[in-house]
């Protein structure tokens, strides 16, 4: 199995800029696994600046639903970069589909892969229960699906201010 | 004084299982101290799933107000998990009860325990300040609160993603 | 350059005290350097108890929206300790000032000083994402703030219940 990290962190944390750098010092042509699906202009412009700021070496391949495939078809090209699991789980969820079955076969699809794999997820537990039922469903599916894929990697990152603190392995 | 060790973390962020892990390694039967009262079907399908987690050589005691007599009378017969100190802070503040006095006591409480006490709790101050004022003064207190048990107990955790990262003591 | 520090958290996790702690271990006669401007009794009352913590020893300067003066004016007089980012961010985002050059002229104006600094932040990004436009916008700004002064300072560190975490530099 090749490498595996995860990094989360909060909104603006550098967990994208981290991510892509690792990817960089782990093969010369990354491949970046896009989640996104522009709904709004706000989101546009936002996968818009994150496009401008990978370079010419970088292959981008959408996939807001089958992560599975595009871990598989692009195995052996070089190193994936998934951002992010919460648009993914955002995506999943908004199609009523099985976000913990997707979650298990994500995971043990992992343990065949040949190239390294990087995912960029999110932090949104840690704030005020929400008031909105919805939002509570999905942080707490967030979480859930933090900790699975967590397991599964090889390394835990947490992003503070554009840093990565180690969160497995540990030595506590 | 026997071991005391806080957890602390986001909305699913793996800590009560964590700490759950920590009072089978401390001792054969622990004791588990439960804060919460179940007032919606949510919060008791939560209870009911974190309960069937458990096995069988665990007993549970309710305590949603009086952490201090639960710790007494469960000292000397294993390890207590008190799970968790965000529930308790939410029944104390329900009941107009002095919460302040009441951190204070419980973190005295711990000098003279026998038997080693794991606490639960949250971290809810890492979102955009709440525009509910009640939902401000909770995370105020929770904060303080967990400052306060943070200075009594020998061990501080973050949980992120299943895992802990050691806050106290430290290094730096 | 005198050494810089930046410590980040939630909403009462200690980072004000810690900070205070630092500035008075690096000098004898510390500068409070403060950005807030009280503008309801809640903030008033928060702002005195901070006051009220501080000793004798501690002299207060106002700023809530020029730090760079305030730093230079205040250079070779003692440590100074800015609390907090946020409350800046704030003022200049409700002046309709431009945040970012102002956060560029500050990590830029860090380079000259003699005297150590130290600066107070907060992390809003890692709850569940805000409703409320602004609050995304100014979420996303703190976000982008707090990685430009980390990048600019020689230490990061998140504090958790009253500990600080070493974020930056670290081993990983």
């Amino acid at each position: 199995m090749a490498k595996s990290i995860l990094i989360t962190g909060g909104a603006r944390s550098g967990k994208s800029r981290i991510a892509e750098g690792w990817a960089l010092d782990l093969g010369d042509a990354p491949i970046y696994i896009a989640t996104g699906q522009p709904f709004d202009a706000e989101m546009e412009a936002r996968i818009a600046a994150h496009q401008a700021r990978r370079g010419p070496e970088w292959t981008t391949v959408q996939a807001p639903l089958d992560l599975v495939t595009a871990l598989q078809k692009s195995d052996g090209q070089g190193p994936r970069l998934v951002d992010c699991l919460t648009l993914w789980l955002s995506n999943l969820m908004h199609h009523e589909m099985d976000w913990q079955q997707a979650a298990v076969a994500l995971a043990e699809a992992l343990a065949t892969q040949h190239s390294p794999t990087i995912f960029v997820t999110n932090e949104v537990g840690l704030g005020i229960v929400p008031e909105n039922a919805l939002a509570r469903a999905f942080r707490d599916a967030q979480g859930a699906l933090n900790q699975r894929l967590a397991a599964a990697v090889d390394e835990v990152y947490l992003a503070v201010a554009g840093y990565p603190m180690k969160v497995k392995p540990n030595g506590s």
